[in-house]
Formats: C-alpha cells, sequence, structure tokens
C-alpha cells in the first residue's frame, strides 16, 4: 500500500474536467414527440408563413374598422350579418362597407375585413350586429405570417429544445428534426464484496449501492447509462471491463480507485490511456481518477473515465460535483445552476484543513445543521437537504456562521 | 356568442385547484431501478444492521488502539503484520496484543481489533508494521449498524425518492418497494382546424402545437399523458372522447372551452359532471374551465377535468401555472418551486386592469423585456425566458420598475 503522492487541488480538476470534456458530435433524428430536453443539431427555418392567414384573435365579429368609427353603447354602429366562420373553415367570402362576419378565434378574417371586435362589445339585433365601440385596424387580428415569416428561422443548431421551442416547431410544420446524440455511459462498480440488493449477504460483503444512485443522476443530466455487470477480482477483470465499453462515450467504474496493493482500476486504466488526475485534495472524493482513453480497434481515441470512490457517500457526493458538470459539457446542455440557500450554521463543523470539503447539511427553517456521519454512511446523503463547502485551510467553522447551502432537490 | 358571465379572480381559482386536487391512491410495485423520482407507499425498515459488520473506514491497519499508545514518527510502535482482508474477505482470525492486519478500505475488521491506522502514519519493515501515530479506539472504522441499525425506518411512506434515499434502500438491501402511482393524464385537441406537423395545411388549417408542447410539462412533473385522437366536431364527438377517457385520473381537452356557439366542451362536461370554474380573470386563460366529472360504468367518480385555452401560447402558459400545481397534488410530489431571478424592467408594459396577467420575458442581463407579441402567437413563448405576473388593477408597469420573473428553465 502506497498513499497518493500527486492530490491536486478541487479548483484545478474542475478545471481539468472541463477541458477535457468533449461535447457529442453524433447526430440522430427524432420526432416533434421526443425532441424537447434535447439540443438541436441543426437550424430549422420557416417554410411558409405563420400563422398561414390573418385569423381572429377573439371570438366576435370581422369588420372593415372604418366602419365602427364612433360607435359607442348608447350610439352603436349597426352591421348586417354576412355569415359565420368557425375555425378550420375556409374563409368567408369578401365583406362590404356595412357587413360584418361572425367569427371565432383561430377562424380566417374574409377578405375585405381588418379588424375583429370583440362579442363582448356587441349585441345582436334579428340579422343585426350592434357595435357598441369601435377598433382600429388590425386589432383582434393574428396577422399572416405574425408570429414566424416564411425563411426566418425557428430553430438554431445548439439550443435546448424546451417544450415552448418543440411549441414552435410543430407550429411551423416540422415533424422531425436532427439533435445532438445523448452521451452513452459505461456504469460499474467494482468490489468483491458487493451483491445485489434482494440477495442474502455472507461473511464481509454488503449490497451494491452506486448502481441504483447513480443512474437516476445520469439521466436526470441528459445522458444514457449502461450497466455493465460487476466487476470480480484481478487485472484481466478490469480489462475485460474497459473491452466492454467501447461504445461508450464516458466509462465511469466506482470502487477500486483508492491506494492499495489491488488498486487495479487505476492500473488498468493507465496501460490503455493518459491519466490527467488521480487524487484530489476534496473531501469527499480523494482518490477520483479522470483519464483519456487511448483509440482501441472498436472505439476512438478520446473516450473519457472517471474513477469515482467505491463508498456510496462518497461515490454520489462526487458525482454532483464532477459528473453532473461533465455530463452537462458532453451533452451540451446549459450549466446546471444548482439551488441555493443561504443558512446559518447550527453547529461547529470540524474540518479537516488540508482539503476542501462538500459536506451534507440538512436544513432546519433557516438554519443548516450536519447530516455527516461517516463517509462510509449512506444515511449521511439520504437525511441531507444538500451540501455546504469548506474550502481548505478553513478548519472550523463556528456554529452562527452564514453558510450557502447546495440543495439536492430539483 | 355570448360572453362568460361568470369570471373568478385568479387567486380564487388556485385555491379551487388545490381544493379538488385529490392525491391519488393507487400503488404499484416498482423495482429500486425505477424508484428514484418517484414516491414512497410504504414504510420500509431495515431487517439487518446496515454495515453488517465492523468495516475499516480507511486503507490501513487494523489494530488493538491501546497498542498504540505514545507512538510517535521517531519513535514509532512495532506490530506484527498477522495477514491481509481485502474487502469482500471474510474477516481474519482475531489479533492479540502485538499483531495488526492490513486492511483495506471496507474490509472486515478481525475480532479483538478496534482501529485502523491510516497508511499514510505507518512504515513497513519486513514483516512488521511501524505505526507512527496513536489511533484512540473506533477510530477509522465504520461500525456495524452505525449507518441503519436493524429496526429503524430506512423510508416512510409518502416520501419522494431521491437518488440518495434509493442508495439507502439498496444500503438496505430492499430490492422493489410500493410507491404511488402517477396520475394518468388524456390528452386531447379540439378543433377542426388542427392538422399534424409534416402533413399540409388546406384553408382556415393550421398545426397542431398543443400535444407537443403539453405531454414535456406532464412528464416533468411525474405524469403520464395518454394521447387521444383530435376530437372532431359535434357534441357527439366530444361525448365520444370523453367516453375514452375513462382510465385517466385527469382529462384535458384544449381548445373548443372559449365563448361562442360552438363551445361544446363545456357543455359536454357539465352533462357528465359538475363544473367547478369556467372563465378565470387571467391573462391568458380566460376560458380556462374545471370540472369534477361523476361515476361512470367504467370510472369512478372524482377524475378532473381541465379545459385549457386552445391558442398554443395560452396553453402552455396556463399549463405552468395551472396544471403542474395540480399534477404535482395529484401526484404527492412536493410543491413546484421555480427558479425565480429579480430583474428590472426594460419597457413599458400596458396591461389590462381588470385581469392578471402572466406576461412572457426575455432576459437581457438583469433587465427583463417583454417577449410578448400576441396571444397567439407561440414564439412568445419561445422566445421568452420566463414570465412576470401583473395583478389585476396594475394598468401601466414602468420601466424600471424591479420585477420578479418567474423562470422556464429547470
Amino acid at each position: 500500500m502506497k498513499p497518493f503522492t500527486h492530490v491536486i487541488p478541487v479548483s484545478d480538476a474542475l478545471r481539468l474536467v472541463r477541458e477535457a470534456a468533449r461535447p457529442i458530435e453524433r447526430r440522430e433524428r427524432v420526432t416533434l414527440t421526443d425532441a424537447a430536453g434535447r439540443i438541436a443539431a441543426e437550424t430549422l427555418t420557416a417554410r411558409a408563413d405563420v400563422p398561414p392567414f390573418d385569423r381572429a384573435a377573439m371570438d366576435g365579429y370581422a369588420v372593415i374598422a372604418t366602419g365602427t368609427d364612433g360607435a359607442t353603447a348608447d350610439a352603436p354602429r349597426r352591421l348586417q350579418m354576412a355569415g359565420v366562420t368557425y375555425a378550420g373553415d375556409a374563409p368567408h367570402a369578401a365583406i362590404s362597407p356595412g357587413e360584418c362576419v361572425e367569427i371565432a378565434t383561430g377562424a380566417p378574417l374574409p377578405p375585405g375585413a381588418d379588424a375583429v371586435v370583440m362579442v363582448e362589445h356587441t349585441a345582436r339585433e334579428g340579422a343585426d350586429v350592434l357595435i357598441r365601440e369601435p377598433v382600429r385596424a388590425g386589432r383582434n387580428v393574428s396577422h399572416r405570417g405574425n408570429d414566424l415569416p416564411a425563411g426566418t428561422a425557428v430553430m438554431t443548431a445548439g439550443q435546448w429544445l424546451s417544450p415552448a421551442r418543440v411549441g414552435a416547431l410543430a407550429a411551423a410544420g416540422v415533424a422531425d428534426l436532427l439533435v445532438f446524440a445523448q452521451p452513452i455511459v459505461a456504469l460499474a462498480s467494482t468490489g468483491d464484496e458487493l451483491v445485489e440488493p434482494g440477495r442474502p449477504l455472507g461473511p464481509g460483503q454488503i449490497h451494491d449501492v452506486n448502481r441504483y444512485t447513480l443512474p437516476p443522476v445520469i439521466a436526470a443530466h441528459g445522458a444514457l447509462a449502461r450497466h455493465l455487470p460487476p466487476i470480480g477480482d484481478g487485472l484481466d477483470a478490469v480489462h475485460a471491463a474497459l473491452d466492454a465499453t467501447t461504445g461508450a462515450d464516458l466509462v465511469v467504474f466506482t470502487g477500486g480507485s483508492s491506494v492499495g496493493d489491488r488498486d487495479l482500476v487505476a492500473a488498468a486504466v493507465a496501460e490503455r490511456g493518459e491519466i490527467v488526475f488521480h487524487g484530489v485534495a476534496m473531501k469527499p472524493g480523494k482518490p477520483t481518477l479522470l483519464a483519456r482513453l487511448r483509440a482501441e480497434a472498436d472505439a476512438p481515441a478520446g473516450r473519457l473515465f472517471l474513477g469515482l470512490s467505491g463508498n456510496p457517500t462518497s461515490c454520489l457526493a462526487n458525482a454532483y460535483v464532477i459528473l453532473v458538470p461533465l455530463l452537462r459539457l458532453m451533452g451540451r446542455l446549459p450549466a446546471w445552476q444548482p439551488r441555493q440557500v443561504t443558512a446559518t450554521l447550527g453547529r461547529d463543523i470540524l474540518a479537516r484543513a488540508e482539503r476542501h470539503e462538500f459536506h451534507p447539511v440538512r436544513m432546519d427553517g433557516d438554519t443548516a445543521v450536519t447530516a455527516f456521519k461517516g463517509s462510509g454512511e449512506i444515511t449521511s446523503l439520504s437525511h441531507a437537504d444538500g451540501y455546504i463547502e469548506i474550502p481548505a485551510g478553513t478548519g472550523r467553522l463556528a456554529a452562527g456562521t452564514p453558510v450557502t447551502v447546495t440543495l439536492f432537490s430539483p
């Protein structure tokens, strides 16, 4: 066993993660139904005007605006109703001065009409309509091309497809589009001690936790988790697992990356790529390993390898701090903006001076109370509402100190 | 055509939505892989201690703590190495005073040992280990049951399953659990003018937008959207569509709910249930309709009906304001906390005094600029970053006014 010799500051580690991350270039075609949340990989232009005709924006009467001049409730203008147009109907025949057409929201205006009087400002009298308020030309009309004139860009490559942007594509008649592929993450736990939940434990064994905590984080940040079987003992087993990751953009192994005679993961990765860093002055996360894998027969160069602690609390905490920014850069998603609140520290926290600490806390009103039970305890995180960061060199953080809590909740 | 006669304030509408929402009682069993983001429907107790044995929390040497008293770098204590235990191994045989066992993080302590000396504080000398710093009993040990003692609750019914809570369930060996079912939302667009994107438009026709904008919002807030075919013309068609919704907890129809001779949706719903409200003093969203449906042959009483404007901008804006809180209450999710920022209004907004207005804005640095092009324009929302609320009675909102912007981005 030997201790880490090259531990780097957390700020350096995060910078190296940003530098190593390559946005995915693969594209794929999706239908509009599957487009929300994805990143457009092409610029799309409206081929026709949206809307394609002058439409009523209100229920009411399509009129020639000048014919309503001077109308009041006491002295309404009387118009003759020439017909009715509902949404989906073809437009009514042209109207002449003195005429109007009853019109539903979304229906096409008849030629000649240039405004709609809201039904609330009218009254019916047999075949006549009394207009009780004047309208100006263009009032309550959604003009042809007003939303998207033909030839304008609806969407440019690289934009995140919000529900509203998907709606704009639908309005322009786009049925499918190219989006950037989601990063594929090959995920495996190492450790002979790991047993699936639901199966009995033998001596020295525990249940595998990381294969359940990481996939929802990976999915929430736009990537696809692909599970590999747990990695057994020996360098050959680690190499066999790496052989099975050639289709992945990022390989994440948990465990097996600490110091020790059996640090086989770091050894195997070093044989197949370039270690960017191994050992970070952060707590938890000291054994974190980032590497760039070389090209192999079935896989291009530049695939990344991230080794996270096998310890469930450390693994999940590091996933929020290291894995999430990496995935979002690879997936071209906007930077994560975790929810943060300001709180007062409820009790002293004695931090190690030499490491940057991500310390889980529970919120009790406006007070943040440590939820840390020990780095091996998954309940440290399941009872926490978020974490505070304690920079290296801080040491004791006194009760009453104002702190910024980064919340886990979305 | 007749105008709305019973328009209620938006605060009343939101209160009635909250009162009408019934949390789903159905439960279903999911495996741990599918549990994240769901709501536990049972209380789960750890059947055995977690961890199930005293484990090393660090790589190092398992020792009898008293045997390290007084150790220093200059005057180390010399212990005899009795063996090695890796994670996954059964524990080593008991150690006696003067002995230690090399131990990896996560491996079981040998009987007799009560602490672990970190590898960094030791040196090897043949079969001996030099201990250069004393440890107290319990140091660097994760004790049996320290995380979850047998019999303690891991999860209580009603809790949201964060990745960390799923991890705690995995640690306790839980392979599957009961969760509350997700609300099922039957969704249909009404309007003879609607054509699927990708198909050509006839006179008076436009592309259907709402069937693409609502599903991602519904999915993001924990519910399952089930599409019905577009609803054609006539009261019979609306009734046939309602007949097809018996498996849904909530029915959402868009369009057909404004004033007018052809307000067939409101008519059909009134025949099959109790209208809670129809008409809200908000912009957009005046024609919003909420109803409680009566029991029918295939469906229980209490299913809700929500009628939203067919206008894409209004429909999506109202989904954020009305549908999201309703879905989260039905799905037992914590209240939505949309992201909000404070900004300065860039240009005057002339609001209608009689209605509460949800006004889309674009953020330009710290300045909020209106993105509103007209209620029929879907690009009002696709170019907006969020919205500001302008209470009824405000009228003109002057440039320079500080405003709170609710952002659409997650």
